[in-house]
């Protein structure tokens, strides 16, 4: 949850009147995501979400971040929609930061996704993949191979903390995994951060993609395999293959994996798994001032990233493919 | 801001189908409130707030609040309104609190209200004042002076930590409240809590009044004193005279205030402001685990407190009685 930034009445309403979205009706500050802060808003014309980006969104990566949204929702991905002001900009300033409004996204996030959840979202993600194809904007991951290294190196004194040898099994991970990483995989636009927090559902249908602040071109694949290690795992960290299956033969119904994504998929959820365990691991250490915000536990993924360590072979996750 | 309890859509599903509201189309929690959790609500039927109550809310007063707020809607004072289940019960339990769905209220809260704000403030207290004249139930004012005394003898030894002195000026404050506190003022149902937060706009028009909380039976002179601490004076902590009597004037029109009330005014401001600085002094120094709420500062209501001790008349506030 985070509000990071507060908006005074005063401020909200300058903002808004470069907007042709008619009177404020109401204003109330939410309790979702982690990075910026965000405010539900009512208009006359209509249900928003006003969002305040904060420092760990680097500002010269937003117009990437706010033109996806644009070329997602042309392409009949269902997400939200950047409103431009005035002057043609989706991208304003409010309290010192940037800010941007988009539509007011319906659905909820299910927070114990069962297979059949598991199943929507990745025909989901699959044509969110396709859907990207044309979208001329391009975007590094900053969190990939080279910023694991990066960010390790900066906190390994620190890792054994969280639990005894992690700082071992982490370098000895990153090593493996710069030998082994594959680099000849299909790639384009993907989300990169497609936890359940980040999808929403209607029923059994998946109403919408929210939160695109990671998107960046990579391996369609490694997407998968994030979304693999946060939808296909019980509450105690167990793997559950019917979940996988779900996730997995969906995703191929639409975009079917190829050859060599299906046999680099055990190594991608190595990496996808050893990614969200170091920043889960260095945001439990640097909580920032104020930021109202409880870390996740970096355990988990060090639960799951040993779970795949003793994988050798994608057939040791039943996926039947 | 708080949302201290995490509602899953599975037990929010199972909850709203005790309601005749139609399906769930949305849910955010969203950050207002410091006692309670509270989640916005998208349904087929509307716009809801769903409130989660917190141990800081006895159980027992719940009745009294509800009831108050369906009395006030009935007398045309805009407010949130109960919405029963099924068996027509306004109060259910969800994630094991007391949990209940009140109508969205339009409107936002003005962080710095002018004089303008003030006056329609002071209208709509005495609005408030006059519709609870019908209203049965009895609620007893808990954070009176007896209940100061109590808080105070708790945490008498940290009082210094927050300003040296603090400690004696407070002793001698209850000392001479004690002595001086009126006892015949008019009574009736009082909000006790009409902070800027807790009223609402749409443009110089209040749209209506939330959290009722606090409300209890006291003095009226009293509701107005605790507004005026908290609306009359600049973001530097000094008083505003245009403000105050902007405010009490308006008061004045709808129900005039009788010699009585004038005369305790004073006191009424410094127990006013003494009830603040006792609640905001404790609450800074037991912020509970996992609250994610910023303490406000005490020290405004010391400085409030301080001022009000160097007046000694109503005519020193310049309200032009």
């Amino acid at each position: 949850m985070a509000v990071y930034t507060e908006v005074s009445d005063e401020e909200l309403l300058t903002f808004l009147a470069r907007y042709e979205l008619g009177a404020l009706l109401s204003c109330k500050g939410i309790a979702e995501g982690v990075e910026n802060s965000n405010y539900f808003l009512h208009l006359e014309s209509g249900y928003f979400i006003l969002t305040l980006y904060e420092k760990r969104v680097a500002e010269q990566d937003l117009p990437f971040f706010l033109s996806l949204m644009e070329h997602l929702s042309a392409q009949g991905v269902s997400c939200p929609l950047p409103v431009k002001d005035r002057e043609g900009k989706a991208l304003g300033r409010l309290v010192g930061r940037p800010a941007a409004i988009v539509t007011f996204l319906e659905g909820y996030a299910v927070q114990h996704p069962n297979a059949s959840n598991c199943a929507a979202l990745g025909e989901s993600m699959a044509r969110f993949h396709l859907a990207g194809a044309g979208f001329g904007l391009r975007r590094a991951n900053a969190l990939s191979l080279d910023g694991w290294r990066a960010l390790f190196a900066d906190h390994e004194h620190e890792a054994d903390g969280v639990e005894p040898g992690m700082g071992a099994l982490i370098a000895a991970e990153l090593a493996a995994l710069e030998e082994s990483w594959p680099r000849d995989l299909p790639c384009g636009v993907i989300h990169a951060d497609l936890f359940p927090d980040n999808v929403f559902f209607l029923g059994e249908r998946v109403s919408g993609l929210i939160d695109f602040y990671f998107a960046c071109c990579d391996a369609f694949a490694y997407d998968l395999a994030i979304s693999f290690n946060a939808w296909c795992f019980d509450a105690d960290w167990t793997y559950i293959p019917a979940k996988g299956r779900a996730l997995v033969q969906a995703y191929q119904r639409i975009r079917p994996l190829d050859a060599r994504e299906i046999s680099a998929f055990p190594v991608l959820l190595r990496g996808a798994a050893l990614r969200f365990l170091l920043t889960r691991f260095v945001d439990a250490l640097s909580v920032p001032e104020g930021a109202l915000v409880r870390p996740k536990d970096p355990r988990e993924y060090l639960a799951k990233l040993k779970f795949h360590k003793g994988t050798s072979h994608v057939r040791d996750y039943d996926l039947e493919l």
